[in-house]
């Protein structure tokens, strides 16, 4: 695979860029924050979910690179500036003053972020990213953040379940024609990737992202010829070394014949067949009859490659009834993450820094306690043990860590684990971009192993499709206590 | 609302424009059309679904006009001709050969296409778009027409009901942090908009289509103010006759009573506060309370905006509370389409060219014959009575129709309806683009228009969000027993 800087020459082409990517609240709080002269109050907000999705053990952070190619292209032009005067307030008026205007035209990003890396596990109520500076810069990017983080991060923990489903047979994104909108397709495509997937159907992530491209051909190149057999002898000429032929446009079985024949022919010529593809059917009867006619034929190295509305639950129902399909094909439920199409993840204020310089914590109350946020600047650590993660303490910056760290679970702070003293650990939330500088640029191979790194080190349980083992995350003891006393100073 | 041509000016910085927006296969399935010789072959293509989406009644087409900005950029650049040239099969050679890749680059599409307008209704098995040139042109735009047509009529219908739920109250799109990517985004926002929302707090969509943008104010306003009534009191400084105050941070009811207070400020500078928002909490009982406090303190023209996870069920479902909520703010749901995330749509080769001009009809086998594609040239024709639709039927344009005709459901070929000769009628499909030039320019005030129309047209009961009476769509009685001809034939 290639890295990114080839996104970047392409970018303009692809996803876009422009800072009125947002909602308008964020403009008009922009435009209240600079006239109450808080433009520059130095602040802190956590991108974080509340709920692992799937109702898995695990989430898999992704979008990271993509947010930071927006936030580094964040400028207002003329045009942007003369769309914002053109809004009227009901009264008639400007909606925004013209000195607003100019001064966000000047506005250059001066944010500090920290974030968890693409490919990492991430868990509930862990900040994905930290972001601190002015607060009218932080909350201008609100909106932007939580799209590319929110979607990234759903589409590469869903491939993370498929490709654990799969059990290390190869599985390919298929899901363009189904995707939510261009980018649904090619965010996806990317994510997907990172979450384990062998490659995608998408030639524009091949070119932007250099990941590997494939596919196989429609049911209207068989339709287009009078019968089957003529139809895989044509393709095969046009494909020699690179056909996977779709078996099920008339009748299956009679179909795995045709592409026998198709593959003598292409022998003799001394080229292989690729494979064959089901896209129909019994997958698990239809694959295993097909197996056995292509291996009799002396086909063995014939690949079986099945599509048809897969999911990490049916391709595990399927291994478990002895399937006979070597590579998976997953669209629709894969792109648009079918059980869950959205992350939820919120972004909120944590922390102001006070003209003395220390750090307010500041919390948005809720009426179930485990939905109020977490006070502070955060970051979590992450403790390892012979090579597993055995628990993730969320704390809080400005404060003391202990030695031997308890880890509570805010949803039920009578869950705690407490982790040995002198426990390996690693801090997770690693800098990326300091003073509107970006500070990383990673390409999608280095993110691809951080998640295979990141599986291997987790405990089988925690990877089960269903009811899987909760992984202990949760807050540090004593930031866990300090916001029991913050939410009652608030109540 | 303006026209869509400020879309096209800005278009390269917002829906990414690119031939390689497609899956490999069409790609790799054109070189072989171009090496059999087929290339030039004419073919005719249908978009269509085979099920309404939502367990609904109908759907609302939209999607159309982005899906010809996208074909009517249609060119492969050097660059894109590169990425190609440099792509190996397993054997290590060229996956493309040159000449073809040079037939790429001197390819101008030259399809013709005949849609139903965005806006209108559409139902299960009709074309949304039927596509007719040669095949290698038709199977290279595939992907995307079925990636924007399927999203945005998803969503353009999931709207729809949402509107329908509210009965007239607005609707407004807040779904940005939560879609599947930016276009998810920005595709969102604008079939919001077709399908009845009264705006977005998309901005970008504000700037590309013209259509409204609206917000209030996020909980880190009020969190970054050291209590309620001074946030208040500063957020209507800058917003004087803009301003929504979001009164659930801390406690709903006490915010009511700190919105009032900044209320009466405001009226005595000679402002008026616009409205409130509730974003947690019982929403029956808040509204209610929230209703008679403002109403009490001289503010009835005060609006309740109502937020958090908002679908049309919830909608409906308070709305019979007698909640009492002015405007809805619908966000995740709607953008996602959270109950069904994808539509499903497909395309069918239906009818390929012989050298003597007639069209020979081509049909996709299923297992299940309702699944099976229906042959031939297709067009809907729409029946009408006294202002409502009675009933579509699908017709072959080269076959004659009766003057009495016969709808067939092809999932049920028993249930059938007759029209009446000489009833009103119309022809839904209209000619979009004609030997690739492009013939229709619509802006979103017309196709949101028609979509009000539309919905009018239809009985109350096919509009039901739950098990809704089901609209009379199908074949009319010579297509089918046609099919069922050309169906025995295959088999």
């Amino acid at each position: 695979m290639r890295s990114f800087e080839k996104a970047f020459i392409s970018r303009s082409n692809t996803t876009p860029m422009s800072p009125l990517q947002t909602d308008l609240y964020q403009l008009t709080m922009a435009a209240a924050y600079w006239q109450a002269g808080k433009a520059e109050q130095e602040s802190v907000f956590h991108l974080f979910f509340r709920r692992l999705p799937f109702h898995g053990g695990y989430a898999i952070a992704a979008g990271l690179n993509p947010a930071l190619d927006w936030l580094e292209a964040f400028r207002f032009s003329t045009a942007d500036l003369d769309y914002l005067a053109s809004l009227r307030t009901k009264a008639g008026r400007a909606l925004f003053q013209e000195k607003f205007l100019s001064h966000l035209g000047d506005l250059r990003l001066k944010l500090d972020i920290d974030a968890i890396p693409e490919g990492a596990a991430a868990f509930a109520h862990e900040p994905l990213l930290r972001v601190q500076g002015p607060i009218l810069h932080a909350q201008l990017v609100e909106t932007a953040l939580l799209n590319i983080i929110n979607f990234q991060t759903l589409i590469a923990t869903k491939a993370a379940r498929t490709c654990t489903a799969a059990a290390g047979a190869p599985v390919i994104e298929f899901g363009y024609r189904r995707a939510q909108g261009q980018d649904g397709a090619l965010s996806a495509s990317r994510a997907a990737v990172i979450g384990g997937c062998r490659g995608t159907s998408n030639v524009l992530a091949g070119q932007l992202y250099g990941v590997p491209i494939l596919g196989t051909h429609a049911h209207s190149w068989v339709m287009s010829f009078e019968d089957e057999a003529e139809a895989f002898d044509r393709y095969v000429e046009a494909m020699p070394d690179n056909s996977t032929l779709l078996v099920d446009t008339y009748d299956t079985l009679k179909g795995v014949d045709h592409a026998i024949a198709t593959a003598k022919k292409l022998r003799a010529q001394g080229h292989e067949l690729s494979g064959i593809r089901l896209d129909s059917g019994d997958l698990a009867w239809l694959s295993q009859q097909a197996r056995v006619k292509l291996d009799a034929a002396g086909f063995p190295e014939v690949k079986i490659v099945a599509s048809n509305d897969l999911d990490e639950h049916l391709i595990e129902s399927l291994r478990h009834q002895n399937a006979k399909i070597d590579i998976w094909g997953v669209g629709t439920n894969l792109v648009t993450a079918a059980d869950q199409p959205a992350l939820g993840g919120v972004y909120k204020l944590a922390a102001l820094r006070k003209d003395d310089g220390t750090w307010q914590p500041r919390i948005k109350l809720s009426e179930q306690t485990a939905k109020s946020s977490i006070p502070g600047r955060l970051q979590v650590r992450r403790f390892i043990q012979d090579g597993q993660l055995i628990g993730d303490a969320i704390y809080d910056i400005d404060r003391s860590i202990p030695e031997t760290v308890t880890i509570v679970d805010p949803a039920d702070p009578i869950r705690q684990k407490t982790i040995p003293a002198a426990t390996d650990f690693t801090d997770v939330l690693q800098p990326a971009m300091q003073g509107g500088r970006r500070l990383i640029t990673e390409n999608l191979d280095t993110a691809r192993e951080r998640c295979q790194q990141t599986l291997a080190s987790l405990h089988p349980g925690i990877l089960r499709l269903k009811n899987p083992h909760a992984y202990p995350a949760g807050l540090e003891a004593g930031l866990h206590q300090h916001r029991e006393q913050v939410l009652a100073q608030y109540r």
